[in-house]
């Protein structure tokens, strides 16, 4: 999965940051939590096809957080879509679709099928299908508010082909009847259990989408063992009771949270626009919790970047959510392209973040030499506030995976997309 | 008046257009006709308070001419606005306004006064001030949708006061009669007449807005004799067929439009996405009114550049609307500050548009010379796109303009801005 905060802005837009949205991309399909304003632009710019949009979930009618609703599915109309389109939301978001779309004079061409959460529930699943499904819980703000966890049902053991032949086994049914967890008997009589061939079932990939609400037990259970938990954190400590008072999280919560959810990765977003750096409160953050990263607008955040790097491609320049260096632009697509000649964000990462990595892949061999003979070559300005912030917050193990992937094949040709495939041993963080 | 483009695409957003919306900026107010989504943060971006709004007026209900509407309103409940707010449109657009603000539980701390445009009208004086008024009428559209017209009021003749002084005038009071209009009586007996001394009324300026039409004769009367006409070209005129089926203008429509009002300033806008390089379509708009200028988002276009330019300034960068240079970028304030030492624009326009305004200004000395001074320390790749662009389309009389000035002054000191003062002479165009 992939997840690519859209906008991390809280209440209003500033002139950089976006009002919040979060696209969450799985297998082809995608899936949109929140719409702030401009959604459907951003999803351009971040070069996530809207038409694959499957489902959208809205968390409060804070006007912040459904504001680019009504655009994203006139251009959905535009775009002749004839699929389905789920949105979930608290009650209310039917009538608000409906009278709107009825004064706009649209009458789509797609069915819409809505998911009313009501303010009673404990939980309630909102979305269910074959291999994931989308579960809703209350939070605690100033109005109804739902937080939302999208979570891969498990995903069948590997079949060890290799001892299933020794064993007997030949055709293709065989192996079938196995793999779905039944025994074979073969012609010989013998019995081959599926156990001894099929290994355990594999978790699946989960996410939480956890956004205005102060702390509240029903963030924990919604970002139980998640691999990336999206927490908004739209006040420093120092504003813990400002927090409280208008039902927002600090980033102390956020990093609570996290703590006793234990959360793979926290990701922090919804910042009051009084911060203009971000990394004070990511320092924060990472005071309660570690690994905590930014969300920074159209940059994809991976839970398996093994695979998945190279299917989202942003249509822009991203911008780096770092004053200190003074526009020092990560340029998306220019440098996958160009095979990070140039700008191309070579951080080292953490010195911890770095040895996790490296400690477990395959296949690491030449990563600490390449990357910093790429960085060795930086010797503008740029490049040495590149170097402060390596040192401060670096923690970019995936820009450096990508990098040192790079460095192993011809530099100079395009970018090879890996082509996905089944999910393999890879630790995710 | 300043005209702000914020955004100029059509339908749907592409990754570097927005939905319609111009601001207009006039002694201090704001105006802001259409409202596509993220029209808030455009204008932030601009430079442009959104606390300065005085009017909204909307075209029609297609949602892209509106869709930002409702997140502003909350963004200026947020600002804790008190100053009404005028919103002018077709009838409905209350109804609109209030639905939504009941759904999103916001209780407006300011009032908004609705001024709804039937759909019979010929002609409808929406807004009406002292020293302005904005008139809509309606256009042919797919569905009702009108266009406006901005004019301000004459204004009072210049005083010639040394004459006055000659004629005997020595009192405050004296002087003011003669403003009025009225002849004033000496102490001696002998009369100074108002006319002597007040030159004749100076016309007030004006600017059309007219998006979303086919060509009407209203256009043109909405267009008459304005000093900035902006009008939608949607399509190339290889699309005029699809421009007429649609309710929309050509390039060749609204060179017509031009023409026929006698408009001393066609800016046009509101293209089709599948227009990625839009100067193809100013070619065409060309070759039938001149002068005639490209709606670039966030680039302030001015009725009065000398005593204008300054007050409005960007706080990003701006995208040029030119894909050919590879992402070029007009790095907005930040060369504003540093005197465009690096990356500035220095564009020497199209021997026409540069000649015209050489002629008039009256500090043009060293013009051609700085401006060539400093492309000429170009000698990188995107030096050459450059040079290669300004021979091609060169035609930015202002950028140039500011270019120059700056070079008159000490390049590393902060930008000068020079104070609003009253109206002069000065030839806009």
């Amino acid at each position: 999965m992939i997840v690519v905060p859209l906008g991390v802005a809280s209440a209003t837009p500033t002139a950089v940051r976006h009002l919040p949205s979060v696209a969450l991309w799985r297998e082809g399909s995608v899936f949109l939590f929140d719409c702030g304003e401009n959604a459907q632009m951003r999803m351009l710019q971040a070069g996530i096809k809207r038409s694959k949009i499957e489902a959208i979930f809205i968390t409060h009618f804070d006007v912040d957080h459904y504001s680019g609703l009504l655009g994203l599915l006139a251009t959905l109309q535009l775009q002749r879509r004839e699929k389905p389109l789920h949105i979930v939301g608290p009650k209310g978001i039917k009538d608000f679709v409906e009278w709107n779309l009825k004064f706009a004079d649209i009458d789509a061409n797609y069915e819409i099928t809505f998911h009313e959460i009501a303010e009673d529930i404990e939980s309630d699943v909102v979305h269910d299908e074959d291999e994931y499904y989308v579960e809703a819980r209350p939070l605690k703000h100033t109005k109804f508010c739902v937080g939302y966890r999208f979570q891969e049902k498990d995903k069948p053991g590997k079949v060890d082909a290799e001892k299933a032949e020794k064993m007997g086994i030949s055709k293709d049914e065989e192996f079938k009847e196995l793999k779905a967890g039944n025994d074979v008997t073969l012609d010989d009589g013998s019995v081959v259990k599926s156990s001894d061939i099929v290994g355990h079932p594999r978790p699946g990939d989960s996410f939480a989408y956890v956004t205005d609400t102060e702390y509240t037990p029903n963030a924990v259970k919604l970002a139980m063992n998640t691999n990336i938990l999206y927490h908004e954190a739209t006040f420093g400590k120092d504003l813990n009771d400002k927090a409280g008072e208008t039902g927002h999280s600090s980033t102390v919560d956020a990093a609570r949270v996290a703590t006793e959810a234990q959360t793979k990765l926290l990701v922090i977003g919804h910042f009051s626009a009084r911060y203009t750096n971000e990394h004070d409160l990511l320092k924060e953050a990472r005071e309660g919790f570690y690994p905590a990263w930014l969300a920074n607008e159209l940059r994809p955040i991976f839970t398996d970047p093994m695979h998945e790097r190279g299917i989202i491609t942003p249509k822009v320049e991203i911008n780096e959510i770092d004053k200190k260096s003074g526009g020092s632009n990560y340029k998306g697509k220019k440098n996958y392209k160009s095979g990070g000649k140039k700008n191309f964000r070579s951080r080292k990462g953490g010195s911890s973040s770095r040895g996790r990595s490296s400690s477990r892949s395959s296949s690491s061999s030449s990563r600490g030499r390449s990357s910093s003979s790429s960085s060795s070559k930086r010797t503008d300005s740029r490049g040495k506030s590149d170097n402060y912030k390596r040192k401060t917050y670096g923690s970019s193990t995936y820009s450096a995976n990508i990098k040192d992937k790079k460095d192993d094949s011809d530099s100079s040709s395009p970018r090879k997309i890996t082509p996905r495939s089944s999910y393999d041993d890879f630790d995710r963080f």
